[in-house]
């Protein structure tokens, strides 16, 4: 009774969410710094006799406010629950069964779970070096070029960034969809919301799980030219964003001075463990995110080093295999936990 | 760059929630009372700074509870992103491409809509009457029998319910996945919950939306064998349920009694609105849910009943067509409502 593809499918497994006390975890890319006040008082002026009604099923406040912040109408934003949804449905909306969907690697390991779930086609294509992405084009080209092309940006789990220039080239020569995710984008330079507000085939996906600190509350969305937008309208879930959720999501985004303030922190804690990796010898990216992408000094593994954080109560990620199994990608953390991390790297190697 | 079967698909159209004033909304079988007070202190004494994390995406504590109140094991049991999801993912989950998803009619609109975003063919039938529902077993037999049979039971919008042993009888005799949607089920007089523990075919899906006043919060889930229930963890969005969501549904069922009170509220209302409307004249079907499926005297129409309504400011639902077009819906309201709609229809008419 169970569906062919189902059955033979590896499902994404997400990070771990150990039950331990004290433990430091900087596994999961979760913000180190609690949500907005404002998001506190909102839970608490919820009027919570209402939760027998309905919720807006198009998230109208929401998007009002999405539009304004990046100068486009609502007709340009899609709301879903976490920016998994989004990604799901833009595998159901813009792709056919005899379709394919693209992705870089390494990068987020969902995306090629999605194109299992789907049932369709996979392309992948090794990840360009930053200032080389149109050379993948010609990569691409050689193969059945994908309906639906994921590029996480930053990427995850490298924490590197092409330009909006460079993503501007590659979009322009693309013909299908390019589905640029986000998530990181508030820890680096620059982002790509102006492609996604001027041309045809391109969509920026961001989420409140990062910089806004609210993982908890799966809140995402899409920015991109409307009938792509409302392809996905089409197809969602009738209530997909619950009330709370909602109200959350409003408090949290009219206060971004609170955002920026941990935003800045982040960051600043992010340059310095990368100095202080660098000085004792690690191999670290130059991150845009709120993550390191690390490889230790020899004679040290990456999954020794994970495994000796995790007997002093600290857990990274590690992903095996041959493009990822010599790094380790730490979380940033609070400065505390920062230096409790390099207290026991610099102990213990 | 739009999938064709998304170009041509017509979408689930939500029952209105309209912003008006005092208005009396009987139009989305909202229940007429409010959730348990420890909905309320649940949410006043969450954790909000740890909303930066995850949720769990097990709903480990939600299945525990719901397994012991069904007296099945956690894997029996999976809970999503309201009813909805549970629906959505059960076509891809159990249905091949080139598979078939059946329903009555009527009966719950968005069934036809889950089978146009699957992109595969619908297999409909009759609305059997209460006590023939196994006639409809040969009416099927003689096409291609779906992977999939959505039963909503008690059925909308007709209120009536199929007993326990005529759908044993008829999962027995099906050779594919029966999904018994049990949306409305705390009103009724029985439930099917035994088969879907029993039999190897049978799901029965749940939702907090009706019975315990949080159509808000978006919380459904499945009971069924547990390969169909894993199948349905491996597709679906890794953190489908957030944690507010966790938190409301954990405190919810911890308060059983506040749901049966209003729960004999509402039935004690249906009753005597039954009553009062069959002495003025109208069709009314015997409800075993949280809203009447009626047809008002000749000469009145239901669409003219229904704009009269309106215009009184009291919401009703109207679904146009052949089958459905001489009823209206009406959602039990509180006494108070409904004492208003009787003076109404008395006035009127």
């Amino acid at each position: 009774m169970i569906r062919k593809s189902v059955q033979s499918l590896t499902p994404y497994t997400p990070g771990e969410q150990p039950k331990i006390a004290n433990l430091v975890k900087l596994n999961t890319n979760e913000n180190a710094y609690p949500p907005s006040p404002k998001v506190v008082a909102a839970l608490r002026d919820f009027n919570t006799s209402a939760l027998n009604l309905y919720p807006d099923p198009l998230c109208i406040r929401i998007r009002e406010n999405l539009a304004a912040q990046h100068n486009c109408s609502i007709d340009n934003i899609f709301v879903g629950n976490g920016s998994d949804e989004v990604l799901r449905l833009a595998t159901y909306a813009w792709v056919e069964d005899d379709g394919a969907i693209g992705y870089f690697s390494p990068s987020y390991s969902l995306y090629p779970v999605l194109a299992d779930i789907r049932d369709v086609k996979h392309v992948t294509c090794a990840l360009p070096n930053i200032g080389e992405l149109t050379n993948s084009l010609q990569a691409l080209k050689g193969q059945t070029l994908p309906d639906l092309f994921f590029i996480a940006n930053p990427n995850a789990p490298t924490s590197t960034q092409f330009s909006k220039n460079e993503m501007q080239t590659f979009c322009a020569n693309y013909s299908g969809v390019v589905f640029i995710d986000e998530a990181y984008v508030s820890f680096a330079a620059e982002d790509c919301v102006e492609l996604a507000c001027s041309m045809p085939n391109v969509i920026v996906c961001r989420t409140l799980s990062k910089a806004w600190s609210l993982a908890g509350v799966r809140l995402g969305y899409a920015i991109g030219p409307a009938p792509l937008i409302e392809a996905l309208y089409k197809i969602k879930d009738s209530y997909n964003v619950n009330a709370l959720t909602q109200a959350v999501a409003i408090a949290a985004l009219s206060d971004p001075g609170w955002m920026l303030i941990n935003r800045n922190k982040i960051v600043a804690t992010r340059n310095r463990l990368t100095q202080s990796l660098r000085e004792l010898g690690w191999t670290v990216a130059d991150s845009e995110t709120n993550f390191l992408w690390c490889m230790p000094p020899p004679p040290a593994s990456a999954e020794s080093i994970w495994t000796m954080l995790r007997n002093n109560n600290i857990v990274v990620r590690y992903f095996p295999g041959p493009e990822t199994g010599t790094h380790i990608r730490i979380t940033i953390g609070t400065d505390e936990q920062t230096n409790f991390l390099l207290d026991v790297l610099r102990k213990e190697l």
